[in-house]
């Protein structure tokens, strides 16, 4: 197998200087609401706020010596670009992020903050690639994909790694997808500890190309987004799918007004920020997208990067 | 002395069952920005959502039996309600709350939520008074006041006795200062277990009583209060004021916008939701209220309740 438990705890051994072992936190009232047992791995505490820093720092210090001399690159506009201008700081090496001209503004200056050389492009898929391609070509940097990149999934699973020794006795993990990085690692890490774990998988009804690509049993790209996830606006990657059909229990989806209300309450009673993709398990269970209650649930927190200015609530 | 260490390290045996330990967060990006080494001690995750539930608890656990069977009351549209409304429910005893017609719906809900009986009144301080003699003389419960009673302030006390236990390197103090509830129990607790640690007290200047009080030797009363930070204004306690002479270096005020852009600083970095009065201790570093920067200083961060609907920006 191109990526098994092996390589999810040798990442874990790798990147652990490197990343915050972040919080297990529950709420009383959240269970009580939902007749289940709720544990959020909260990587919206997780250095430059989310997962993301997981899987970049173990493909930056995966690299050898040699390759990482010329540098590594990427093409995104949100907590990918930042996670790994992060991790080339941490190796000393420099990063070349293909950003689109539309991004939040927020984003580019994370990125920068880094120190990393940014590129700016037409905000379409294929301005993005060719742009990416290009900084390749003049540079030699190796491409450090955002998803579809054994590395940066060994990376994205350790998260789970963490939740399952603070919460070993968990019957179901629940975790976002958008090109599926954080899934394949999650599910390989959570079926390799705890085999007969269920891992559920929730993606906005608005961009639910993975859905339909497992229920079909092939891959159907997704056409166009409308979700305030802005993290889960990609099609699922062509080395994920494959581990998701063999890994996932199930693929099920959630309206916007759910997402929106779950990130709602995480703020109000957990007293965190997280961001939209992030609440989106929760918004599962509000919506009671699962078969039946008084499950002991892991749901991955996946970010906390959010625009203040921007909310989907308070404007009056 | 009315108050002193071993009467909070008492209330803190008597409590702990019933409170979180809350967690220290700290922020290597703020830490850059300020000079300073902050910790964050974050009583926004506490119970019922602020420190009051520290105080609320020792006093409610202090009573005598046949004190206790009468059941409790006090008068407050805030976090101390629901904190004496949840520590009454845990020992099986009535509360009878006095809050003004105008208090915000979440505060009522979260009152009713602990099965309190609510009594409204006229949003006056004399109004609030006479509503709560008049509950007191009907029902014989015992008067929990929010912050002018040694019981309460030996409760709150108890967060920083839990900040010196998490990080004994401090030397400076951090606290907010309202009815001086928090800052009393807190100044003797830390210059009781470290008598060189300075304490200070930040308050915003739009309700500068404490402040004006401390500098002048006598308790000024505040007359009217501007401040987004809704759990400030009120006026320092008579019990209060001779405590914070004795126990406090200094008090300090900061302005209305740096309040906010400490609070949002708050949420964009730590990733957490502070209410405005818990991000006053922030913005006095900010603002560059303290003399000198490089030290390790301790912020508590009093509470979370924050109504999501009417933050202070993200208005478009």
């Amino acid at each position: 197998m191109p990526l098994d438990l092996a390589a999810i705890h040798a990442a874990h051994d790798r990147i652990r200087p490197m990343i915050h072992r972040t919080p297990v936190l529950t709420s009383a009232w959240l269970d009580e609401q939902s007749g289940d047992s709720l544990a959020f791995k909260c990587e919206n505490f997780q250095k430059a706020g989310s997962f993301k820093a997981r899987g970049a720092a173990n493909a930056v210090f995966s690299l050898t010596e040699a390759e990482a001399a010329l540098g590594v690159a990427t093409h995104s506009s949100g907590n990918h670009a930042a996670a790994l201008a992060r991790a080339a700081r941490l190796r000393g090496i420099p990063a070349y992020i293909v950003m689109p001209s539309n991004s939040a503004r927020t984003k580019v200056r994370a990125v920068e903050g880094y120190g990393a050389r940014i590129a700016f492009c037409e905000p379409t898929q294929q301005a993005r690639e060719e742009a990416c391609a290009r900084v390749l070509a003049e540079t030699g940097a190796a491409l450090i994909h955002p998803f579809n990149d054994y590395r940066v999934m060994a990376g994205q699973g350790t998260a789970a790694l963490e939740l399952l020794e603070d919460r070993p006795d968990l019957d179901i993990m629940l975790c976002p997808i958008g090109g599926g990085g954080l899934l394949s690692g999650t599910a390989i890490a959570a079926k390799g500890v705890k085999p007969d774990i269920k891992v559920i998988a929730v993606e906005p009804l608005g961009a639910d190309d993975a859905a339909r690509s497992f229920h079909a049993g092939r891959l159907i790209p997704l056409e166009q987004a409308h979700t305030i996830a802005d993290g889960l606006r990609t099609s699922v990657g062509a080395r994920n799918f494959p581990l998701i059909r063999r890994y996932v229990d199930d693929i099920v989806t959630v309206s916007e007004d759910c997402i929106v209300a779950a990130m709602r309450q995480l703020w109000d009673v957990l007293k965190i920020v997280v961001e939209p993709s992030g609440a989106v398990p929760y918004a599962a269970i509000l919506e009671g997208k699962l078969a039946r209650a008084g499950r002991r649930a892991g749901l991955i927190l996946s970010g906390g990067n959010v625009d203040l200015d921007a909310l989907p609530w308070g404007k009056r």
